[in-house]
């Protein structure tokens, strides 16, 4: 895979290649920050009020949960796109009228949970936006790999969105359609989204929670990790020069410390 | 209470008096549809291409989900507002972004909700950002007002909402603050709300569930009621002339029946 990069301020030059597209690079309440605008100081936040007036390609400050969209063209002679999407948080409508709409995607076809926290998959719910309309649900499902943890927290979340048989008596009403499928907390067990292949990468999401990355890619080997305050060294090892390989890219995305 | 009505296209002036704000008269899925923008059909959509380049106040397309507030002022001469939320569906953050700004609405004082479906209740996690910032979670809650089935099916959905001790090395991390009241499926147990008494109007949302609407207000005789399918006959009784008194304004937001 060789990738070109795109984010929020890019000038929407379509790839003919795979590229990866940010549709999300905030923090888990996203900017602007709400309360920068309803209580303002004087003078007014400069980060968060000129983000309310510029266009999505022009403004770096607004800046949704972080979400990453590989667009993969396994072989650029069949121009042939699957579009792999790495969390659904709580802004993905949002991202998809922001940026799907300028990069031209017409579709999900796999999706990946780095974790279950609202941040990353409180948006599962409007994944029926971007499936095809059916008022009986009679559609495709759309593929979601994500841990055991990660399912039972789902499930829970979005019961509608498991359940597979109604209750006597219970109308249809239209949910998004998916298939799930639990992956391995472990380095070694990758699995295959799309026709491209991921390695999980375990990473601490402070010392009570594990997240993970995703290492993938051949030509260009790409690593992807979110919402990270530590490293274990396992997963240190398996992304540096002493694991399997020079990594060519490493997308980190730290959590912030409270201090007390 | 006297009420002045604003939404989607008024010209921002602030009423000194009560008033109501639509922030949201959509669907569940909101508008613009997202497959009409990233599937487009030829010539486009013009309800929703329309949508995406216009500023909120003129744009009657950009319709995220059902969600009133309420600018209350008891007292004119005092001019002290409190401003009373019904529902918080996961277009939230959004509408604050695009309305709360616009009517310069400062803060939320108490929340009320009509049922548990994610168009109802999936923005709860970003009520903290209406809330004060601390980092130790160390603030007055808002009070949300819910039945009790609903309560259960949010307790599942945000544990960490509802939640009130950390488990043994557990961080803390910062979480809205919430103060969770139950009230009753009836239209005569009322409830007083930031100063306000709302009586429940059970509705049914389809045949196998109860939602609720609310009857508000002395002065201006207000019902509110969003998602029906129909209404019960003890329902009707309670809204109509044969009941407590005639209606000076009813919104009804009604939910479409699919056919077979």
């Amino acid at each position: 895979m060789e990738t070109v990069m795109q984010n929020e301020t890019d000038n929407g030059v379509v790839s003919t290649g795979s590229s990866l597209i940010f549709l999300g690079t905030g923090c888990s309440s996203a900017l602007p920050n709400t309360l920068c605008l309803i209580r303002p100081s004087d003078p007014p936040c400069n980060v968060c009020y000129p983000a309310l007036s510029l266009p999505p390609h022009l403004n770096p400050n607004y800046r949704c949960n972080t979400s990453l969209l590989i667009d993969y063209c396994e072989n650029q002679s069949d121009d042939k796109h699957s579009y792999i999407l790495i969390d659904v948080g709580k802004t993905f409508r949002e991202q998809v009228l922001r940026w799907f709409t300028f990069h031209k995607i017409p579709r999900v076809d796999s999706i990946i949970l780095t974790h279950e926290h609202a941040d990353a998959v409180l948006g599962l719910d409007d994944i029926r936006a971007v499936q095809p309309y059916s008022a009986t649900n009679d559609i495709d499902p759309t593929p979601v790999y994500l841990t055991q943890f990660a399912m039972e927290s789902v499930s829970v979340k979005f019961p509608y969105l498991v359940r597979k048989k109604l209750k006597e008596g219970q109308e249809i009403r239209r949910v998004a359609q998916v298939d799930w499928k639990i992956i391995e907390e472990q380095c070694d067990k990758p699995f295959v989204a799309s026709g491209l292949k991921f390695f999980p990468l375990p990473v601490m999401h402070g010392e009570d929670y594990v997240s993970l990355g995703f290492l993938f890619g051949e030509k260009c080997r790409v690593a992807y990790i979110s919402d990270i305050s530590r490293f274990p060294s396992s997963t240190e090892y398996v992304i540096s020069k002493s694991g399997a390989g020079q990594l060519d890219l490493l997308i980190l995305d730290t959590l912030y410390k409270v201090s007390k």
